[in-house]
C-alpha cells in the first residue's frame, strides 16, 4: 500500500498557470523521502481528489503544513487548516522507466514517451539524463524502442507541416568539404520537387552547411520567413538552430559532450527524429565511411543502414541510405567562403570546378530523384546532370539566396576570401598517398574558421595524384597576420600531405 | 599524432596557487573541441614544456590569445604576444577510466584513484559521477576494484589515527528501533576495548544514532574535542558528518539519491573505506536479512559477507559479518527521545527493560570482544553480559556523556517525552502476525520525527504475540495536538499490526 501523509492547508496567493503545484517544507520531504517535481494526489473532506506537483519551501511553508496555490484553493473553496491527505505517486515516470533501462528490460511506448517528455520540459536533471544515455550506451535499442523514440523525440517538439510531398538528404557527417547539400537542394528543387533543408553550424569542424550557406544569405529565419521562401522556391537552406525542432535531442546531446559518448542508436533517432518533425516523406542518407568519417567501417554501415531502414519504414518514409567511401575532402575549399565559393564553382559549371564535389552530388541528386520517381538510376542520373548543366540549379540556386534575403548578383569569383594569404609547397616530387583530414581541420581552426568565415585552406594537390616538388600543394587564407603566424608555426607538425 | 594549436600569450596578473592555469576563449575552445579542466602541454621557445589545466574565458581572452596566470609567465620569463604551442593531453584521466568501467573493462589502482580522488576535489561534474554509478551499477566490481576504491576513498579523505588498536561495530541498517550501538560502545568501552564511534543521522528513518544519542549529550564534536573524549573514556558515539571523513563517498551517495540506485559494491566501499579511515582494527558488521531491511534475502548477506570479508582482509581488518534475521523493529521506543529512554533502560537494568534490544546488543558485543581476544564466544558473551548486569556498562556511558558535555545525572525514566500522547487500541483480540516497519516509519515522520526528538511511537504488542481487544497496543507521542492530529488521520490507512 502507498503511504499518506497529513498535511495542513496553508492558502498562497501564488499562481502558476495550468499547473497544478502544492509546497511542503524541504526539510521535512526530505525527511518524507519525497523530492520536487515529485507527483503526489491529494485527497480532502473524505474524497475529493487532485493529481498535482510538489515543489519545496524552506521558510513559507513550515513542517507539517502543505501550501496551496491560488488555484487549487479557490477553484475547490478549501480553508486554511484543514487537513488534507497527500498520497505520493511515486516520482515522475520516467525515473522508473530510466531505471528499467539500466537494468537491462526494453522501453515501452510510454517509458520511451516519459523519458522523452520529461527531458524535453526540465522534469528531469542532467544527472538523470546521463543514467539513461549511459543505459542506451550499455544495452542497444531493439526496433520497436528505435521506433517509439524517434516518435517521442519528434512529437515532444515543434512539428512543421508543408503542403505536398517534402524530400531530403542528410549527410551523417565526417568529411571536410562535403558541401553536397548546396547543390543538391537547387538541382532538386529546380526539378519541381520540395526540398526545404534545414542544417547545422560548424561544431569543431571547419565549417557545417548553415555557415557555409550564410556566405550567400542569412541562414536564421523564423518559421514564417522559411514557409514564405518555401512557398516561392520549393526550397530553403537554413539554420536549424532558431526552430524548437527535437528539443529532447539536443539535451541528451548536451550528456554526451562531457564523455564523448556517441551512441549510433542515439545517431538514428536524433536524426529521423528531426525528418518526422519535418514531414520529409523520401530522404536520401549520405553515409561516408572511412578512417576519419563517423563511421569507420562497412560492417556498422551495412548495420546502420538496416536500422534507418526499419525505422524509416515504420514512418512511412521511403530511404536511400547511399554508403561511399570517403577517405579524402570533398571539393577543395576548405572553410566557409572556400567551400561556398566550391559549390558556385559547381552550379555555374565553372572551369576547373572542383569534380569530386560535383559527381557526388550528382550521385545523392540521382538516388534522391530516382526515390521519388522511380524512373531508374540511369534516367534519374540524365535528368539531374541536365538540371546542372543547362542552369536550371544555378538559376534556381540564385531564386533561393534572393527569397532568404541574399544578393541575387553573385559570381563564384566574387566571393570575398581572407586577404592574407600564404601558398605551402611540395618539398619534393612524388605521389599524394595520405590526405589528414584531421590536421586540415586544426590548421582550419587555428587559421580561425569557423569562427571567421573568410580563414581556411585551398587544397591544390589531391589523394592519389602527383606533385612536382615546389609546386603549391595548399593555400592557408586568414583575416589577419597575426593568424596566418599562428597557422605558419603549425605546418611542420601538422602535415596534411603525405607524399611519396 | 597530437593535434598542437599555436596561440598568441597574453600575461594576465591573476594567480592560482600551486595549480598552473591557462585560460583560451570559449568560443574557440568549443571549436578547438577542448573542455575546462583538460589538461594540455605547452611549448615555448622551440623547448621549454609545462603540463597545465585549461580555464576559459568568454571576454577577457581573444580567439588566438592564451592568457597565462602569474606563476606561468614570471616563472619562466615569458612575454606578451610570444608564440606558443599548445598540446592537449585528453580530458582528466578519470573521465578516461569511467568511459573504461562504462564499456565493461575493469579498474586499475590508478584509474580507481584518479576517479575517485578527481569527485573527491569536485574536478568531474555530478553528470559524470552519474556515468560513473551507472557503470558500477551494471558491473559488479572485481576483488580488486573493491579493494582500490575503498583505499582511495579513504585516502583522499581525513585519516583519523588513535594511540592504540582500534575496534568497531556497524550495522548496515534497514530496521527500526536497531540501537544497539548505543548498548554495545559502553559494553565495550568498559572491557578496557578502544572503540571511537561516528554515526549518522536519519535520513528517511524517524531516527539515526547520531539523533537518538543528541537526547543525551552533544554529538556535533570537533576532530579535537573528539580525541579528548576518547582519550578520556576509551569511547565515544558522535556525528560522523563533521569529520571529512571519505568525502569522495558523499558525492556518490547524492549522485544515486534520484533513481535511488545502491550498488552492493559501493556499500561495501563506503562502509570500509571510512574504517579504514579511521584505522578501525577488529570490526563487526550487524547485518539483518529481512523483506524491511536493506538485504532481502541469506543469498545476498552471503555474497556481501565474502566481499566485506575480502576487503577487510587487505587492509589487515579482522571482521566478523553478524547475519540476523530482521523482522520486526529491535526496542519498543520508535523515534529518537523513546529509543533513548529504552537504550537507558537496558544500560540501566531497569524492569520492563526491551529484552529484544538488550539481547542483540549482548550477540553483538559478544562477536566483537570474542573476535579482539579469542576466548571463545562462551566465555565472551559471559564478560559482556557481566559487564551490563553489574552497572559497569552504563558507568561507562555516563562517563561518555558527561565527556562529550551532556548531563551526568540522567535516569530513563526522567526523559523527557513529547506531552501529546494518545493510546490506540486493539479492535480485536488474537496474535499478531505481521509488524509494518514502513507505517512505524511514516507514522513517526507524521508525528514529527526526527526533526522533532520527542515525537514518536510506543509499541505495546510484538510480533507473534497475543493481544486482547482494547488492549493498547501502542502509543504516539507528538509535541503538539496538530501533529497529533495529523497522525491520527492516518491510523486507518497505516495499519502498525496485524492481528489474526
Amino acid at each position: 500500500m502507498v503511504t499518506p501523509y497529513y498535511l495542513k492547508v496553508k492558502k498562497l496567493d501564488f499562481t502558476a498557470g495550468s499547473k497544478l503545484i502544492v509546497l511542503i517544507n524541504e526539510e521535512e520531504a526530505y525527511h518524507f523521502g519525497i523530492h520536487a517535481g515529485d507527483k503526489v494526489s491529494i485527497c480532502w473532506r473524505g474524497k475529493k481528489k487532485l493529481v498535482v506537483d510538489i515543489n519545496l519551501s524552506d521558510k513559507q511553508i513550515k513542517p507539517g503544513e502543505i501550501g496551496m496555490y491560488e488555484e487549487i484553493w479557490r477553484k475547490n473553496s478549501m480553508e486554511n487548516n484543514e487537513i488534507v491527505e497527500m498520497t505520493v505517486l511515486g516520482r515522475p515516470a520516467s525515473i522508473q522507466a530510466i531505471k528499467k533501462k539500466l537494468l537491462g528490460h526494453p522501453l515501452t511506448k510510454e517509458d520511451a514517451r516519459s523519458i522523452v517528455e520529461d527531458i524535453a520540459t526540465n522534469r528531469i536533471s542532467s544527472t538523470e539524463i546521463a543514467y539513461f544515455v549511459a543505459a542506451t550506451f550499455l544495452y542497444s535499442y531493439t526496433d520497436d524502442e528505435l521506433y517509439y523514440m524517434t516518435k517521442s523525440v519528434a512529437e515532444t517538439g515543434e512539428i512543421i507541416k508543408y503542403s505536398g510531398t517534402v524530400v531530403d538528404k542528410h549527410s551523417v557527417g565526417g568529411i571536410a568539404g562535403n558541401r553536397t547539400t548546396m547543390v543538391v537542394i537547387p538541382i532538386i528543387a529546380s526539378l519541381g520537387l520540395k526540398i526545404p533543408k534545414t542544417s547545422s553550424r560548424a561544431i569543431t569542424s571547419p565549417a557545417g552547411t548553415a555557415d557555409t550557406m550564410e556566405v550567400l544569405a542569412p541562414v536564421s529565419l523564423s518559421a514564417v520567413e522559411m514557409k514564405e521562401v518555401v512557398k516561392k522556391t520549393n526550397a530553403c537552406m537554413i539554420w536549424g538552430g532558431s526552430f524548437n525542432l527535437a528539443p529532447a535531442d539536443d539535451k541528451m546531446l548536451k550528456v554526451t559532450y562531457p564523455l564523448s559518448l556517441e551512441p549510433y542508436d542515439k545517431m538514428i533517432v536524433s536524426v529521423m527524429a528531426k525528418k518526422v518533425a519535418t514531414n520529409v516523406k523520401y530522404l536520401v542518407i549520405d553515409m561516408p565511411v572511412g578512417d576519419t568519417a563517423k563511421i569507420l567501417d562497412m560492417a556498422t554501415a551495412d548495420m546502420l543502414e538496416k536500422k534507418f531502414i526499419y525505422v524509416a519504414k515504420r514512418f512511412g518514409i521511403k530511404i536511400k541510405v547511399f554508403k561511399n567511401i570517403g577517405l579524402d575532402p570533398i571539393g577543395q575549399g576548405i572553410g566557409p567562403t572556400l567551400e561556398a565559393r566550391d559549390v558556385l564553382r559547381v552550379l555555374q559549371q565553372k572551369e576547373g570546378r572542383p569534380m569530386d564535389l560535383e559527381e557526388k552530388s550528382l550521385e545523392l541528386a540521382a538516388e534522391l530523384y530516382n526515390l521519388v520517381k522511380n524512373i531508374g538510376m540511369a534516367k534519374a542520373r540524365k535528368e539531374v546532370a541536365l538540371a546542372l548543366s543547362s542552369g536550371k540549379a544555378w538559376s534556381k540556386m540564385k531564386e533561393i539566396i534572393k527569397a532568404q534575403g541574399g544578393q541575387e548578383k553573385i559570381d563564384s569569383e566574387g566571393i570575398e576570401l581572407g586577404n592574407v594569404t600564404h601558398s605551402i609547397k611540395a618539398t619534393k616530387s612524388g605521389e599524394v598517398i595520405k590526405t589528414d583530414n584531421k590536421n586540415i581541420n586544426a590548421l582550419c581552426r587555428i587559421l580561425g574558421a569557423p569562427l571567421d568565415k573568410k580563414a581556411g585552406i585551398y587544397l591544390e594537390a589531391e589523394y592519389g595524384k602527383k606533385v612536382v616538388a615546389g609546386q603549391s600543394i595548399y593555400t592557408f587564407y586568414a583575416s589577419n597576420e597575426q593568424r596566418m603566424a599562428l597557422a605558419l608555426a603549425a605546418v611542420d607538425k601538422l602535415k596534411i600531405f603525405t607524399i611519396k
